[in-house]
């Protein structure tokens, strides 16, 4: 069964390597890692008129509608949240009704992991709450990303798995990931399937 | 027709007056702006068992199904892009095919504005590319924010509105809010909508 590994592994140095590197791990679990950067084997004529950008982001959402279930490295970046593009295609997945699983390579709750982006900005309000410097609310749900995230996984059927890893292997250590991958073959393969023979997720 | 209004607006501390000003601009153009602040008329009595952040985010879900285009406040939040449950409704909306439109209050290019978040860790790679200090790429396709958000507003039929606004009433002024609405109410009232008659989108 296809399983699309969303994530900003996209963006690393060694793209290619990375993505081999996480359908490996799918490989051993029975599963079929789709990465984002697969070619699409039927890419309709027409998109070769599109801007690069615009046929990138088609090429995801069939990779997406393609796949049994979506696995998202949520592993914070370039803020206290994942990856907006990663969080895009959670949205897109949790829409089609299938599962979202999500791995963190940070177990720092997301309440904690905003306050120490914000530092000094971050500050209690009268009624108790944590507010940045423009007023607005830090969510404090005891959750590891924003609501919308951690509670598709779970309304999905998914689970989200965090490790505390050091920012020097951030991008490289892989325990979050191999239990994400294994609960998704446990989810997908071992229980007869309301969603088999519906023509997707074949690999 | 019902058009869901997502964006970090929820965060602001009078967030519900907030919310009946977004509205009023709606019903100037004819269209039933929805927050994710209201509540939902036949919420399941199932939910009353579950958290809070979790019969949130079921009732945004819901909110976006019954609603017939999303509009979205794009305006960077936290770092160099939009926020996340924002992007994650984005994508939930795409996945049913509905128009989204965006807006923001800032005018700069999503490039520019992750190498001023990333500041001097922002690098040239020997073959010309910026990236960071992990050596993890910057996109660089002249958008207003990942690809995957410019792309699926593209690509859905809506449109992105800029405004350069200054720091002090960027979560005030509605000038690129108020033409995202008129762009908004021209695509689904002017025309014939081959969504009528569906069920859902009336107000």
């Amino acid at each position: 069964m296809r399983v699309y590994l969303a994530g900003p592994d996209v963006f690393l140095p060694a793209a290619e390597a990375r993505a081999a590197m996480l359908k490996s791990v799918c490989t051993r679990h029975g599963l079929q890692g789709v990465s984002p950067l697969d070619a699409l084997d039927d890419e309709p004529e027409a998109w070769s008129n599109l801007p690069e950008a615009r046929r990138i982001a088609l090429r995801n959402e069939a990779h997406i509608s393609r796949s049994a279930a979506l696995i998202a490295n949520l592993t914070p970046f370039r803020g206290p949240s994942a990856d907006v593009g990663t969080v895009f295609e959670i949205g897109y997945m949790r829409a089609l009704g299938r599962p979202v699983f999500g791995w963190s390579n940070s177990a720092t709750p997301f309440t904690e992991r905003t306050r120490a982006f914000l530092g000094a900005a971050a500050q209690r309000s009268p009624d108790g709450a944590w507010q940045d410097h423009e007023g607005m609310l830090i969510e404090a749900f005891g959750l590891s990303d924003n609501l919308m995230i951690d509670a598709a996984i779970q309304s999905s059927g998914g689970e989200f798995f965090t490790s505390a890893v050091e920012d020097a292997s951030r991008w490289t250590d892989l325990a979050a990931f191999q239990k994400c991958v294994a609960a998704t073959a446990r989810k997908l393969l071992s229980s007869p399937s309301p969603l088999e023979g519906e023509g997707w997720g074949e690999g």
